[in-house]
């Protein structure tokens, strides 16, 4: 791993890193928050997913999130949002595909099948990566937003006993069934619908073994709520197979790094509790 | 007042605005944050004034300042770094001088003097259209980071009187002796340095009438700290002038907006103890 920067905050450090991935096939970068307390003892993580267009340092400069995992004793770790480095076709034409728009599974469409693989790159390498360099302890949580939010929701779905908690603040609820998911499943997955549904959130809620409570903010003032969003799919097949979800809207609120500020405290008590 | 965006964060409002500004004789961009107490009743102001290179958008990303902000009940008023939408020679080729490094002072060569007003801007224009627009009561304090750290400390210093209490993150103390201050003070106000004293916080502690404290974050890792910062130069002054002044060298920080983060809710405790 090659360390890019080093930086303090709140008595704790942030650091990026580049490595190679083998799931990606190529090099990848992330942030860690190390809060103070991991400089004497192991300390459970948190992972964000971040949302479309994203890098791994959205998060880390806009949602204040630091004060409160430095007083809590958490660290975070933010992905990138997708691969970086190749140059297929259409890869880079759009906010909503290829680059920026991993979407957190792993495409079986050429040639996006070759390292489009971020939803192993998510649940299995880089945990096992952060495990073996820095002092954390087994306890993991996931959150994310949009794009990421969904992220969070289908890795806690497909991987029960593995997170401790999952939220997210306004998730892509239902990907089968928006334009921005069905454009990207297209593209990663092909025309083949039936292999879409192993990647939704919704679709997933009637398979789920575990009941892990579902923790959602979704701001009423968000531009995507109704066309992309649409907690209420969510929300529907929750109470269908009496799955414990919170879905908290939150009047006036929008769909940006401002709304995720003004509650991610909230959500860094809720998956400190569960990881305690 | 063109209304750009208006964001719900922390319960209150962030609201962007352009207006025709007479001082520096072209159209100007702030940012406001309202909290939700200003719904109500009229609250104090804190001036925040930016850094090189930076716009009135920095701060409000970045700082992660309003979640104790709307907890006091405090505005905070964001301007931009200088003027925008001309073309001088030289204005758009460095990061250090012309468009985002104004400086916070009044230009007296041509053809900047004609509009590279921003300390009339800032001291003056601004104050005045927020005291007519919103809901705020007559007391402000003001504060900034590097070169808005200097400029917060010269309007505290030539205006007594004016701002409850000013504070600054890593200002540049003394620009009439470091490459920065040189650069600009040049170009802006001539080759005459006799002139450029009356924009320098180190200068004009000696002639300060009221003993107002100086309340500073320095990082020690910071990468501008000898050559451009020089803490040492306002504390010699202030000293020699019997003015108060609290240095805080800050172990480990450098010159980031993670730097700033990291105090900033002591700065905001500070000034509205002052407001109040």
């Amino acid at each position: 791993m090659e360390l890019l920067s080093s930086t303090k905050t709140f008595g704790g450090w942030l650091k990026r890193y580049r490595h190679a991935s083998t799931s990606v096939k190529g090099d990848m970068v992330f942030s860690i928050f190390l809060p103070p307390q991991a400089e004497t003892k192991k300390v459970p993580v948190l992972y964000w997913l971040s949302g479309l267009t994203c890098t791994d340092e959205n998060f880390t400069q806009k949602a204040g999130a630091f004060k409160k995992a430095a007083q809590l004793g958490l660290a975070i770790v933010c992905p990138d949002t997708s691969p970086r480095g190749t140059d297929y076709p259409n890869e880079h034409d759009s906010y909503d595909f290829g680059s920026g728009a991993g979407f957190y599974i792993n495409a079986t469409v050429e040639p996006y099948a070759q390292s489009y693989n971020m939803y192993d790159y998510v649940v299995d390498e880089l945990p096992a990566l952060i495990s073996e360099h820095f002092r954390v302890n087994d306890k993991k949580s996931i959150s994310g937003h949009s794009m990421g939010g969904h992220g969070a929701l289908i890795c806690a779905l497909k991987n029960p006993n593995t997170y401790q908690s999952v939220s997210a603040f306004a998730p892509i609820t239902n990907p089968t069934n928006c334009a921005w998911g069905k454009k990207v499943f297209t593209g990663y997955l092909g025309e083949d619908e039936s292999s879409w549904q192993q990647w939704d959130a919704t679709c997933l809620i009637q398979h789920a073994t575990q009941r892990l409570e579902l923790f959602v903010d979704q701001g009423d003032a968000d531009d995507f709520l109704s066309k992309q969003l649409k907690p209420e799919s969510l929300v529907k097949a929750c109470f269908k197979n009496d799955h414990p979800i919170n879905l908290r809207m939150q009047s006036g609120y929008d769909h940006s790094y401002y709304f995720i500020a003004s509650f991610i405290d909230e959500h860094l008590d809720y998956h400190f509790d569960a990881l305690k």
